[in-house]
């Protein structure tokens, strides 16, 4: 908190709150704000990074530069794995981060990030804003000093560069494998080594072979990250995420010491960018893929068979963390009600005519 | 234009121009302007006019009471029809309308509100913010004084509420529909009469037998409006609009009058309202659709030599619309090759984790 900035505009306060024709003139908020936010993302992954740029920015144009965040490209201020604690102790004010790589602290963090076999990104904003997911994470959060919105969404991830093929469960069998949050626990369930890696440092592990495959996102930024230069094969698809939500951590007293038109800004500003960054990432994804296919990217599909696996895998993984932690099953319970219930609408309406018109293409 | 009320806060100026320490302080928006806006839906649709309430109302908060909208149901001030000539003319300074009502103005407004076996929703915001929709869909509301900015999506509809069952295109001659939009075009080449009626008077002329069908969006909506209750055979999927966005109609006069600050709010609230009307439908359609289900509503499947026959029928009008307009044909080339490319991306990734989800539901 040592760095944010309050000033208060001396004198302005008798004009604004002048009477004018038409009833009393609002107050209007006087504070000048200055927030540190730190992303887990290098400058060049633009989509990422660069909405959180967007948003920084829209929040100072909403608030006429009253409320300034300052956007941070991973490691500027703090190494990536580092946000969640600056936020947390208020050495940054907030974080843009995808809090699936803090799923240590509380396996809950998933159902923010997205669960394997979960909601898609539509699904995912349903049970955020209209299922009751944001106000039961807000207690999650909580508990670590800590506010959080959505503040954007990749859709669902591409299942990674893989060295060798993957042909059955046995070839998970020792993998290192690059791959954030409850993925990589279910992965090492079946076999595999889960290294969790920022996305900055990836090709290198890959290309040392210190690790024998990895996911980030998808083409758009898997083509940034080069890592086709040293895995051949692109599986999809990418079942750990069926989206992945991206999170601002917010540190609560800050959050707290906002004027409520700048907690408004915030909140219109990072719902903005849930809309955005996914169409950004569903607009840059298919020249990607196509560059990538053209240039030797051998694109598979994982076999029936192991997504099977990792499926049983995943019931299991998650009932072992339900059957753990009641904070867990609490939210766990009405989540598989919320998913079933939007698998079926889904299945109805939105699956049945995007089945009928991909068969056309 | 007339009840727009602008004021300016006399001696505000010079004490909001004071320095502080840190620099100049910005110069804050003085204007007070009140904007009178016209849904089209009766206020029982909460999910569409309470969405239109909601951004009223952030823009509002965003505002610090400065600009304040006021939203009026269908009818308050002009009837639905009309909401189109009122922000034209000026009588009001913003409507919330699906633009595929007034397509007969121009047809390229089908590829705002979503074209049939077009785009699904999140495709259709990539096209919007990030594939060069929405400046080529400014080009042609600003013929009509317009600036339109999208302002929610309801995600792909229902195929409506039938009395009889539709077995074969044969079905279909005839056939006294309720549609809005382009799909009432296609219809029409395959026997059908397509009516265009505003939504709080489709029951009626149902129930009165007066058209032998409707369609408005899905089971939410469906289900205040009552139509199970008078025509029992519910379809899927509605083919006409793969996803069908809501729009902000604002004249352009109003819009060029606005501070720069005031424009912001109105972007980022309606660009909010874009993941949150979508998220509040698909919240609320699983349950309205059981109960519909379970009140007797036979749910059907459009058979695939219908969709075929709609599939062509909508290949041929648009192509003839081409045909008769360079306007027209500027937008749809490339939006057949973004839809291609998104079906094409869809189809690796989100498709087929879907895909796979749902086998196990």
């Amino acid at each position: 908190m040592k760095r944010r900035d309050f000033l208060t505009r001396a004198g302005a306060g008798a004009a604004l709150g002048a009477t004018l024709a038409g009833g009393a003139a609002p107050a209007l908020a006087q504070s000048q704000v200055r927030w540190r936010m730190s992303t887990m993302w290098p400058k060049s992954l633009d989509a990422m990074h660069g909405s959180a740029e967007i948003f920084a920015r829209r929040v100072g144009q909403l608030t006429e530069g009253r409320f300034a965040i300052s956007a941070h490209a991973a490691g500027e201020i703090v190494p990536p794995p580092q946000v969640f604690d600056a936020v947390q102790n208020g050495t940054i004010e907030c974080g843009h981060v995808l809090s699936s790589f803090f799923f240590g602290k509380d396996p809950a963090f998933g159902f923010d990030a997205g669960m394997p076999f979960g909601l898609n990104a539509r699904q995912q904003a349903a049970w955020m804003y209209y299922g009751g997911g944001l106000q039961a994470l807000r207690e999650v959060f909580a508990r670590f000093n800590i506010v959080q919105l959505p503040v954007g969404n990749v859709g669902v991830q591409m299942g990674g560069w893989y060295r060798k093929e993957i042909k059955s469960v046995a070839d998970l069998q020792g993998l290192k494998f690059r791959i954030g949050g409850i993925g990589g626990a279910i992965l090492a369930k079946l076999g595999a080594v889960p290294q969790q890696i920022p996305p900055g440092e990836i090709y290198t592990s890959l290309e040392k072979g210190l690790i024998d495959g990895a996911e980030w996102i998808g083409p758009y930024d898997d083509e940034k990250l080069g890592f086709h230069k040293v895995a051949k094969y692109y599986y999809t698809p990418g079942w750990w995420e069926g989206s992945a939500q991206v999170t601002l951590l917010v540190n609560k007293k800050a959050w707290d010491a906002l004027p409520q038109a700048y907690k408004e800004a915030v909140e219109a500003a990072a719902a903005e960018q849930y809309v955005m960054m996914l169409a950004k990432y569903d607009a840059s994804h298919p020249d990607a893929l196509k560059r990538l296919v053209g240039g030797g990217a051998q694109l598979r599909t994982f076999p029936r068979p192991v997504l099977d696996a990792c499926y049983k895998a995943t019931q299991e993984v998650l009932g072992g963390f339900a059957a753990k932690s009641p904070e867990f099953k609490k939210i766990y319970d009405p989540w598989l009600r919320f998913r079933a219930d939007q698998n079926l609408w889904f299945r109805v309406a939105e699956h049945a005519l995007d089945s009928y018109r991909y068969s056309h293409t």
